[in-house]
């Protein structure tokens, strides 16, 4: 607030700010349940969680859509705010309208029809039946169009979708960076195909879950996960949950693959250090928040792609394999295993760091489509399989493996898998504008000195919470604006390393 | 309701039912909350909880006391409804009305006062500085009889406080059970202070985690927990927390004392046992949420003490104490260790079965005199004191190891204290019902045959959730009135015998 902002407006931005933290606590009550259900719930429990989870969001839904809150807003608004409150006040501002728009009824309608879409998605999938499942996902396109139509009905649906997920970086930057990654990932990944490069694969046979365990716990305590603050446990899909008290991360075990669990627990670190980098004084407010989800992609790819499959950090943690695992290996073997790419994978859970890419563009180019009106439901199989052909050079044998393979669509979650790349292309700038700051980081993550990495992400992201738009925090933080040079340079140059290029 | 309602009231009905369950999954999101800060957060994540179980419980709060609530209750009791739709307005209407009687600022001044309480009493206790703790209590009694004036200003307070955790029972009722506890186990405490018995003690040296946590599952197998609906963790203060659907247990290990994780653990698991008897399609209503404090007690106390410090089971449990500890003594041996009577114990939480009795009703009779204004602050530990003197023969050193002792007063829980030893005499109660009801209970209990006793207490217990008020469930359960006698003659059956009285 500004030093001669009326007694009356500070009470109101007291009363404010107590029902915005009040919305967050529940919010964030409902993350707890989420991560109990995920890691330590009784699968019988499930129809009480269900109910308790749905009274959580109602009450969410009532208070962000209250008259009260209303009202504090449009004093506030009208009213001499310093530049954090303006921040504080835009981005509830923000959602407050995005839910007051929307009518309950058709809220009601997308959460039971995509609940209902899950099991009809299953069993299309389970006896690759496309056609089975068709009039369910154009019921949630249409669904989630009318939706958008609520928020905006002048634009165009796909963009105020998007910025569910993405609201301050904009459709039309996401596409260019997309199509720029696209035409030149292509090219580089057919490179790659060609290219007759032998990478090392120094894991052989199984390892069991305890020591698999022993090597994550070790990868995090050398990356300085404060333990004090968090925990890690076991979950089907990882992921991370909390605040900047409390923010766990969870990993999932594969016998013969300790790559995927290192590579997903460092994944989940990286955004647990996000969650712990916001400011405690703020807790409850935005600027006590996380960016959106391009940013907290950015942080847990900046830990997985540029620290955890880089050269100097597999300088540091070889031998660490080696002591857990009693895998004896070069530093330049698991520096290979760890960045190994398969064009010929159809699976985008399963993608290495770069097919990964196509597989997001394949998909948002077709939900984009099917949105907008330009493409028909059951083109979509055939659309998929030309694409994956064309970016890829593979075709899927089955629906199942192709446009069936993941659970996404049935959510209705369009306009959330581009953050996924744009997350990572995020990273390589943010790591190329710490590179700079820091005297050697190179070095640093050799020696696992990672605390000035650390004090650089908290400085330039973490400590900021939501007070600047995405494309301001991207500037303040390297200098220019969202761009994919970074990126591009760092997969050229490193695979064209790898693979002799 | 009844075949001719108003479609109306049924309407009304159904929205009642909906905001009465939408409370209730409030409420239940913040006992996962407490479970998690208990069992799984790192102490760090307290900041941020306790606001978050602060912003459920205000949420609760406004839900309970809302004017729309008011308008339901109102409409549905000026309708005929059947008896379970009764039972249900009968139950919320209480909860209602306490909630609105008694002003927030009062309640918020609780909230505090107590909070600030905890660490006062701590560094008292400490310091063994009674005089340092009194303001404060003073305070805290002070605010709570204010409470109990809001409620009801023509009752005695403690009348008031008490009905908070057993509104159905009757303070003079209870009154009645404790005092003739106290005139009967004094003189039987006596009796076994002066016995010759020596008592078996088959436990030596120290028991680790691992094995003693593998002989509670087993327990757990044994009595028949449904671990598709539960799980067993580790707490510092067990307790058991969770609803019809998954209802967890905890537990603690003391080296030394392997009985003593039994023992919470059966305890617990009684508890856990009464939550998943309840009706799951009455999930989020009254039918469906256990009766009050005296009624939980009774099902922990009966596995515990009925079942788990009974002769038959130790006669089932004995051999597999050997198979998990290595401890081969006779069946009654064991009978007999977990059966010892420590009269010189001062501490009310390792007291055993029946001194724990004259703990609680020396602190229910101070209490009760503090809240009345019949004691003054300043005469606590005098009457503490004297009291531990008359009641068991021993007489505190230092006020830390007396009126100190416990934190529940910092918590301002006048009323809640007395309802641990109803239970255990309730236990008894049913259990002699259960008795009479089956065949061969003890049989049973030696064959390691639960089923008959789990069909038993839900049938006549868990399933009625709080369709009956307290004393209507006695009745139908056992044909009587809650009475002591049973708790009585089983006590000097079974200590008489144990200890050749």
């Amino acid at each position: 607030m500004s030093d001669t902002a009326a007694p009356e407006t500070a009470e109101t931005y007291e009363q404010f700010l107590d029902h915005v933290t009040r919305m967050t606590n529940v919010q964030n009550a409902a993350g707890i349940l989420n991560w109990d259900q995920q890691v330590m719930m009784p699968d019988a429990g499930t129809p009480a969680r269900s109910q308790q989870t749905a009274a959580l969001s109602t009450v969410h839904h009532e208070m962000l859509t209250s008259d009260d809150l209303a009202d504090y807003l449009e004093e506030l608004e009208a009213t001499d705010l310093g530049p954090e409150q303006q921040a504080v006040v835009r981005e509830v501002r923000r959602e407050h309208e995005r839910a007051t728009r929307v009518p309950g009824d058709l809220v009601e309608e997308i959460s039971e029809t995509t609940s209902n879409a899950l099991p009809t998605w299953k069993q299309a999938k389970e006896n690759d039946d496309f056609e089975a499942f068709a009039p369910t996902l154009e019921k949630v396109v249409e669904l989630k169009r009318e939706y958008a139509a609520h928020i905006d009905p002048d634009r165009d649906p796909y963009e105020v979708l998007f910025e569910d997920y993405e609201p301050y970086l904009g459709l039309d930057t996401a596409e260019r960076v997309l199509e720029r990654l696209r035409d030149e990932l292509v090219p580089l990944i057919d490179e790659i195909s060609d290219s007759d490069a032998e990478l090392a694969s120094p894991f052989e046979g199984t390892y069991d879950e305890g020591t698999q365990e022993e090597l994550v716990r070790d990868a995090l305590d050398t990356l300085g996960y404060d333990w004090d603050r968090g925990r890690l446990d076991t979950a089907p899909h990882p992921f991370s949950m909390g605040t900047q008290f409390d923010a766990r991360v969870t990993t999932r075990f594969k016998p013969g693959d300790p790559l995927d669990a290192l590579g997903s627990t460092i994944h989940e670190f990286g955004h647990a250090t996000y969650t712990l980098g916001l400011p405690q004084d703020q807790y409850g407010t935005p600027l006590g928040q996380s960016r959106d989800l391009s940013v907290h992609e950015s942080q847990s790819r900046l830990w997985e792609n540029h620290v955890g499959r880089s050269r100097p950090f597999w300088d540091l943690f070889a031998s660490h394999v080696d002591d857990h695992l009693g895998v004896d290996a070069a530093p330049q073997e698991f520096y290979e295993a760890a960045n190994r790419i398969y064009p010929d994978n159809r699976i985008r859970v399963e993608a290495d760091e770069l097919t990964y890419h196509l597989h997001i563009i394949l998909r948002f180019e077709i939900e984009r489509d099917l949105v907008s009106g330009d493409l028909d439901v059951a083109e979509v199989p055939q659309v998929w399989n030309d694409k994956m052909e064309e970016y890829l050079g593979v075709r899927p044998d089955t629906d199942a493996e192709g446009c069936l393979q993941d659970i996404h669509w049935t959510h209705g979650n369009f306009g959330y898998f581009p953050t996924y790349s744009l997350g990572s292309v995020l990273a390589a700038q943010l790591f190329a504008a710490a590179e700079d700051d820091l005297d050697d980081l190179a070095g640093d993550v050799r020696a696992g000195e990672f605390d000035g990495l650390h004090a650089w992400l908290t400085e330039n992201v973490h400590s900021h919470g939501c007070r600047y738009t995405t494309d301001d925090l991207i500037r303040e933080a390297t200098g220019e604006s969202f761009t994919a040079d970074y990126f591009l340079d760092y997969a050229t140059e490193k695979f064209g390393d790898l693979y002799d290029l």
